[in-house]
Formats: structure tokens, C-alpha cells, sequence
């Protein structure tokens, strides 16, 4: 008989969002006139519009589709070359960075790019993620049998998990024990904290020591406003012997919808064999592409060009200056709210602690049903996420301005 | 140290089409004048530009976008429900299969669901694949670490293969042996051959009786234009108990760089645990979509709503005519050039046989040279493949029809 693979029966319950979506249904649903006045500071989705460079590059290509001589077929499945040397150019290249144009692999997301990254990895590797972390590192992990069962908090047996709390400023301190595989993500989802250059420094220095190779997500790096906060794990000498990063139009410019995303593996990278020898892991990644994938949408390569053009770049910087200025009256809001409230000033995500010792889960439900307001249960995202909630600042300003007015009206 | 995944290493050589491009290209720039004179009959990729219908549907769906009333941030993982409804309604429910809407998955690429697929299934299955068969089965198959090492003639240990030759009409004959996962594709790629109900009657009551899964590739079906031959797996009795089927809009719609593609999981499909019970494959499948993608972008779900309306279906009978008419003019060039030839009437692929005895790899550098045609080498597909070489009818009229008059004066 045909056998499932076992492992995705360890998974816990549902994946964090489609839990969410059930109960704002259900609110709603019992609540038709609360529903009205919803506003949604969960999911970490854009609001706003595609930049007006990207909407014409769409209908140029678009165009380009319609008649025989500018049609595309089948595309590079790695990505088109004028994206990847934009983007290698740009966003590397013109920062100082030596990232070669092949290099770059473009993809339909970083969602993606995060799961599939571990069919290039063996299976005996010891792996540390965050906590609080994004879900999808760890259930990724289960799904491709890492781990053993997960106990009561939804902690797996076999993955290390990193501490994350205000203590350490929501950056985990090297670790005293050898780790082969360390997911790190700055600016930080769902903590919306950064790491400095030196915190970076001691990670790559930590994965050079132990050969460990660090895959790092950068999701967020447009939202930094620090000059001194590394936008790159590229910017930290000897990353490209230890890291892979992953980077996004997602964000930046909100192609949440269109789906355009990239990955950096530097040719220098290596890994262990079998043998004991070791080997690059670029051409398995190209390979993995090559095979697994057939390129993302020539339409959308072309959409997510226009990114790095003067009036892309231009509106980009608008479009993350709304919802950083959001981020500002959220804070604003907490505070006088009496919240204690971390991020929202490099990245658009504020972290809030839950007042008066109550659970993630009951602050969403309280938050839910008294203000109307839909926001994250920490606890969705990892044992030290228990106790605080996440804001999205990803909203209308006028939305925003309400749920920072409706924070302080909550009795707690 | 992080290890990689050593299952890697055992891969052969390049995926078939990087290489034959390898080998096009140098040609080209060794022999600038017959470059211009070229044909391509090798990689299946479409030539004639989108539909009306679809180029109309992506326009406005681009315009939504550009408003913030009308703008589309993430969607279900799986589709979008008026896609899925189209595709259950038009595909199947239209057609007398019962699938329901929620069986239907939505993806940017068949190459990627087939690939994707082995994620929910176990490792210990017993596999089998056509021979010749798409290289995508196998490779996955050799990532995903389910075979040995592969021999000189690229067959993979652990791998159970089954031959497709003349001799049973490219359709292999029930196996004598217990086996756990059939990858069947029909209309088939490479040989352009189909099943009869008869042949997929027996498939299906094999893997009834074996508990067996069909993983049904029928990519190709818009070509099928012999009415007693099934268009999906599902027109066969039992089949909703033991297959899952690939459908793509790439070859209809001519969506090769617009991705789009879909999976049926039937809910009454189950599998074994390791505890000796068994589970419907379905929400692991729809927990693996959730879990390591991000839906397909909206514009391009859009796009393949509009192949479903009265003006698509149209459109699209009006390019599968095109490109089987000229898999008819290719078919009579081969038949003047003396070529024994198969496919190319409920497929738009030609397996023609080499002449002489000489190889696919042979076949395919003098039809290059001599007559500046790229097709496919049989070889490439496996070793039933070699002696064989594939022709596409994915061309203009006048580019088929100089092809089909270039063959005959090839001296084998």
C-alpha cells in the first residue's frame, strides 16, 4: 500500500493565519454590526496599491504577451537576467556587496524559498530557529522530518530553539553548543526588532567557527531606518562563506498578491558530503530551480523590475514611509494605552506585551471582541511568544489612527 | 558542519533542456549563418501569443491593482474559490466527474506540483515510472532520496520502470508486481501517445487491488481528439479512491510564462501510516499548499478564469488547432523522409524513430547541423527513449511547414 509521509501528522493544529481567519469569521459572523467597524491589524498583508511604475511595467508586458513577436514562453527558471542583474546591481553592487548577477535566484516567494531551501540540506543537521519565530522554519522542519513530536507548547523535539525576549532585545546570544543550521530574520517578524552590526558580526564569526551556515531573512529590510542597522547579512565580512539570505517584493512593494520573491546563494558557500568532504551549494540550488520550478511569471519578473527604477524606487520609499508612519500612531497608542510595546521603528510590526499576565490568545480574543481589532497572539509564534501580540502596522493611516484610538478604551 | 543533501550527487549529468540549449547555443555561434535558418522542434514551449479572452482578464485584473477599493494582497494558498469553481465546473463537474471545488489546487506549475507531490508521501514506497518518461519524475524521485545510485544508462536503483515501446503501443502493460506509486501521463510526453479506457480501466483496478496511487499527468488532454479516449483519470471508475491528477493552463492556454496549473486531491484518496492505518491525503496536501506556498499571483488566476468563458474556450480550440495542424504537416514530412513515426495525432508531440540504428544524441546533431531543426533526443527520457527523438509541433505554420520539408532531404 501507498504510505504518507508520518511526519505531517506532528504538525500542531493549523497553520497560525487560517486559525486567526476561523475566528474573525466566527466574530463576525455573531457580530455583524462589531464587523462593520473590523479593523485588521493582523496578518502582515499590504493595504495600500501597487506602485503606479510597477502598474505600467504590467501592462507593458502584458502588451508584450498579446502579439507573436514580444511573446514569452518558458523563462529561465532562475529568473530572467534582467532581473537578477537588477537586482544583484541594486540592491548589492551599489551597496558595496559583492553578490554575482547568478547568484540571485528569483522566485514566487519567500514563504517558498524558506520550505524548499531544506531539500538542499541533509538530514542530520542540527537546527535552531528564534522563538518567537515565523511558523513556517519550524513546520517546514517537521514536515521534512527533523524533528520528533512537539509537547504541550508546540515546542518539537530536536530543534534548538533561541530565547528571544526583551531581556536580550529579541536577539539571541551565541549559543555555547555546536549548531549546524540557524535561521535568523532581521528586521524581525513578528518582534519587529533588528540586529546590529555587531550581533550580526558574532553570528557569522559563530558560523565560520563551527561551519553552520545561517539562512538569513531579510523580508524586511526596506523598513529599516537606522543607518547603522545592516540592511544585508552580506554586509557582514565572511557571510558569504556561511549565509544564504532571502529577500522579497512583498513587502517593499507590496507584491503580497503578485507573488515575486529572491534567494542569495553565493557560490562560495559550502556544506558537508557524506564522505566528509565538502561542497558547493550552489548548483544543487540551481538544480533544485531547474527541476522543482519553472520561473516566475515573465509578467511579474517585469513588475518587480520596475522596483529598481527612479520612479519605483521613489514610490517604494512612499509606500514604506505610510505604513512606517502608521507604525508611529500604533505606538503612539499603545503607550497610552499603558502597553509595554517593543518594534514598529525598524520594521512595521509592533510586539505588545499582553498586561496582567493574560495569554496571547486571550488578549486576541479580548482585543477582538472589545475594540473591534484583529491583531496576532504571540503564542502563534513560538513558547517565548506567549504573552505578547503582534500589530501590523500594514493599514490605511485613517485605520490605523482608530485602532491607536481604540487601544486605550480597553479595560484590562 | 551543515550538511548537504547528498541524494543530489547521484543526479545525472544537466536536466535535458539546459543541455540541449548548451548545445544550440554553441552550434549557433560556430555557425552564424545556418543560425538564422533555425527551427526549433525540441523544448515543448508554446509560440503564439495569449488569448484575447486572457490578455483582456489580465489587463483589468493589473488595473485592480492599482486601487487600493480593488487591490489583492495575499490570497488562499490553494486558489482563489472562483478559480477552483471554474475548474471543478468546466474540467470535471460539466464532464459528469464528481470533484468538488475544494479538491482543486491551484499552483504556478505542474513541473512543480509533480515534483511537490513527494513531500506527503513516505519514503519507503516502491515506485514506478514510464520509460521513456518527463525527467521531472525521475530527478524528484532521486532528490527526494527514493533511489540508489544510476547506471551508464541513467537507471536509477530502487526505481521500477516500465517500458514503452511500439511493441505495446507506448502504454505499458499492468506490472505482475505490488506497486505503490504510478506516474502515468496521457497524452503522453515524450511519445505523444494515449491511453484507452480500456488500458486506464486496468490501471486503476491495479491500483485499487494493490492500494496503489495513480499520480495521473494529463497535462497534454486539450490535444485529445479522438472522442473515446478519457480526458482525465477520473472518467474511470474507482479512480477517486486511488489518483491524483496534474492538469496546467501552459499548453492550453499557451500559460508557459504566465504559470498557472492545478492538482485534483480527492478527498477519498487515502494512504498508509506507519502504525498500519490510513489517512486522506487531502489536508495534507492543502496543509503542505498553506504551509510552503503562497498562492499563485491574482492576476494570473484571473487569466486562467477567462480561459473558462465562452470567448477562452473559443481561443483556445482555435490554438490547439494551430498546433495540431502542424503536428499534421510534421507527420507527412517524417512520413516523405521515410521516418517511422508515432504521436502526433491526440498529442502535439512526434517520436520518430532514428534511422540506421544510430542514437538519439547522433539523430539529434545531424538533424541540427544538416537540416538546422532542434528536436529532443529520445535518450534524454530514458532508456526506452534512446533511438527515438521527439518532434514538437509548438511553432508558426511556416516554421512547421519548412521543417517538414527539411527533413526529407536529410541523408541518414
Amino acid at each position: 500500500m501507498a504510505s504518507l509521509n508520518d511526519h505531517y501528522l506532528k504538525l500542531k493544529s493549523g497553520y497560525l493565519f487560517p486559525e486567526i481567519a476561523r475566528r474573525v469569521k466566527d466574530f463576525c459572523e455573531q457580530n455583524p454590526a462589531a464587523a462593520k467597524r473590523l479593523i485588521r491589524c493582523g496578518i502582515g498583508d499590504v493595504t495600500e496599491p501597487l506602485p503606479a511604475a510597477v502598474i505600467a511595467a504590467l501592462h507593458q508586458a502584458v502588451d508584450e504577451m498579446s502579439k507573436r513577436e514580444t511573446f514569452h514562453g518558458y523563462g529561465p527558471e532562475q529568473g530572467y537576467e534582467f532581473l537578477r542583474r537588477a537586482i544583484a546591481q541594486n540592491d548589492y553592487r551599489e551597496r558595496g556587496l559583492e553578490i554575482a548577477d547568478d547568484e540571485i535566484f528569483v522566485s514566487d516567494g519567500s514563504k517558498c524559498d524558506c520550505g524548499n531551501i531544506l531539500d538542499i540540506l541533509g538530514h542530520r543537521n542540527r537546527i535552531a530557529l528564534m522563538d518567537p519565530v515565523y511558523p513556517v522554519y519550524v513546520d517546514t522542519n517537521v514536515m521534512a522530518g527533523h524533528t520528533g513530536p512537539a509537547d504541550e507548547s508546540g515546542v518539537y523535539q530536536g530543534l534548538v530553539y533561541l530565547p528571544c525576549t526583551p531581556a536580550n532585545g529579541f536577539v539571541p546570544e551565541i549559543p555555547g553548543e555546536k549548531l549546524d543550521i540557524v535561521y535568523l530574520c532581521y528586521p524581525n517578524n513578528p518582534t519587529g526588532a533588528v540586529a546590529t552590526r555587531e550581533q550580526l558580526t558574532g553570528w557569522v564569526e559563530y558560523a565560520l567557527k563551527n561551519r553552520s551556515i545561517i539562512l538569513y531573512d531579510a523580508a524586511y529590510e526596506a523598513y529599516i531606518s537606522d543607518p547603522r542597522i545592516p540592511h544585508s547579512i552580506y554586509e557582514i565580512p565572511g557571510a558569504r562563506e556561511c549565509a544564504i539570505e532571502f529577500r522579497s517584493f512583498s513587502k517593499n512593494g507590496g507584491f503580497t498578491g503578485l507573488r515575486c520573491a529572491f534567494t542569495v546563494v553565493p557560490k562560495t558557500l559550502l556544506a558537508g558530503t557524506d564522505d566528509g568532504a565538502s561542497a558547493s551549494l550552489h548548483p544543487l540550488w540551481l538544480r533544485r530551480s531547474t527541476t522543482k520550478f519553472n520561473g516566475v511569471s515573465y509578467i511579474v519578473q517585469r513588475a518587480a523590475e520596475a522596483i529598481y527604477t527612479a520612479d519605483g524606487k521613489a514610490q517604494v520609499r512612499r509606500l514604506i514611509d505610510h505604513y512606517m508612519g502608521n507604525a508611529t500612531v500604533l505606538r503612539e497608542g499603545a503607550r497610552i494605552a499603558g502597553l509595554k510595546v517593543f518594534g514598529g521603528v525598524n520594521a512595521p510590526y509592533l510586539w505588545a506585551q499582553a498586561p496582567n499576565g493574560i495569554t496571547s490568545w486571550q488578549a486576541f480574543d479580548r482585543i477582538l471582541h472589545e475594540a473591534n481589532v484583529v491583531i496576532t497572539p504571540g503564542s502563534g509564534f513560538g513558547k517565548n511568544g506567549e504573552g505578547f501580540f503582534r500589530i501590523s502596522a500594514y493599514n490605511s493611516r485613517a485605520s490605523a489612527e482608530e485602532a491607536a484610538r481604540r487601544l486605550p478604551a480597553l479595560k484590562w
